[in-house]
């Protein structure tokens, strides 16, 4: 199980899942996010690296607002301090949740994440400190305890510079021109090189000396 | 923030946040659930115990599938051993992850769920050490921890008997027969006292010496 938002970093996850030998099952959310042609790149990612199934669950997170992301909200287009107004409150946790009822289902007992915590946005559910306790959380969530098994989630790219994330995923087959990671992109996935996604992105292509191949607007 | 499913449990736990002076949000999902007209309860019971607000969240879990409650499965009308097909994986992690993330918005600390260990149907994530690693997970996903607050999660029924939620809840106000427990209602709500939310529930006010006033077919 991954879980595949069509940017960069799980584009990776995904890719490194594959060597590792796991028969892929990606997931996606449709949770109204401002930046929904993310989900037609996670399509592209799953597909040209061989996924086995490609799920996208439907979510209304404008339900619970309070980011740039899925409120009324405009981006930010320079960097600010603090946890920036893009987070999205308590986004990891709701999507590792539905990726561990899958997991569940499927009898899956390994659930992929590319959350990071070296050139990430700064917010909190990206350290290795959550991802701990979800995962102790997650095994006395289900059944998976009960039955003997034990479910991990997987971090491969936690401790990685974005230049890093780059050069594995270019070693490992990743084709970033179809993936998207910019926050407020056109229907066509065009980046507008200005939020902080876009310039975090820029600036690993340029650290990792690689051609950008991103789309722009 | 209290999880309101439109049942006896989060009816009683509503009136209970009441009764310690809480401003009380109410949370309800719409997952997909065979049951729909449980929604309809939990209307009529955040109105007639004076919630402040309450929210209904679409999701659709029928996507993960699994369970007699969001998939082409019958519900069993006769009990059953071992974790019922009932059970929708990881559904309260859902729930909770989904409250936390409104929790975080509204600026909200106290977090409660009717989960219960006692006169329950087995459920991995009703049981106690579920809660206390949900709770410490999520105090580590959000802001909440950076900016010096805690997220407290409240399960004041989780020891309780079935009985002794009705006489608690009779108690304090609550008007059972506008909750709907059953697992396959009619679309007005009525109960099938075949299932085993049906059973739980009857045994419960008959153990409590209350007449029972589920609106049954």
């Amino acid at each position: 199980m991954v879980l595949l938002s069509g940017g960069l970093d799980s584009a990776t996850v995904l890719a490194l899942a594959r060597e590792q030998g796991f028969l892929l099952h990606a997931l996606s959310f449709d949770y109204g996010q401002r930046h929904r042609a993310e989900l037609d790149a996670a399509a592209r990612v799953a597909s040209t690296l061989g996924a086995h199934s490609h799920r996208v669950i439907k979510l209304d997170l404008r339900a619970i607002g309070g980011s740039a992301l899925t409120a009324d909200i405009a981006v930010p287009e320079s960097p600010t301090s603090g946890i920036p107004i893009t987070y999205v409150p308590a986004r990891n946790t709701v999507f590792l949740s539905l990726g561990l009822g899958l997991a569940e289902v499927l009898g899956a007992s390994d659930l992929f994440i590319g959350v990071n915590a070296v050139d990430y946005s700064g917010y909190p559910d990206c350290r290795p400190e959550f991802i701990q306790a979800f995962e102790r959380m997650a095994n006395l969530a289900t059944r998976a305890q009960i039955e003997g098994r034990r479910l991990k989630i997987h971090t491969p790219i936690i401790g990685c510079s974005k230049a890093d994330i780059v050069r594995i995923g270019l070693q490992h087959g990743v084709d970033f021109s179809i993936t998207v990671s910019c926050y407020q992109p056109d229907p066509d996935g065009r980046a507008c090189a200005k939020c902080d996604a876009c310039r975090l992105r820029a600036e690993g292509f340029a650290a990792a000396g690689v051609a950008d191949p991103t789309r722009y607007k």
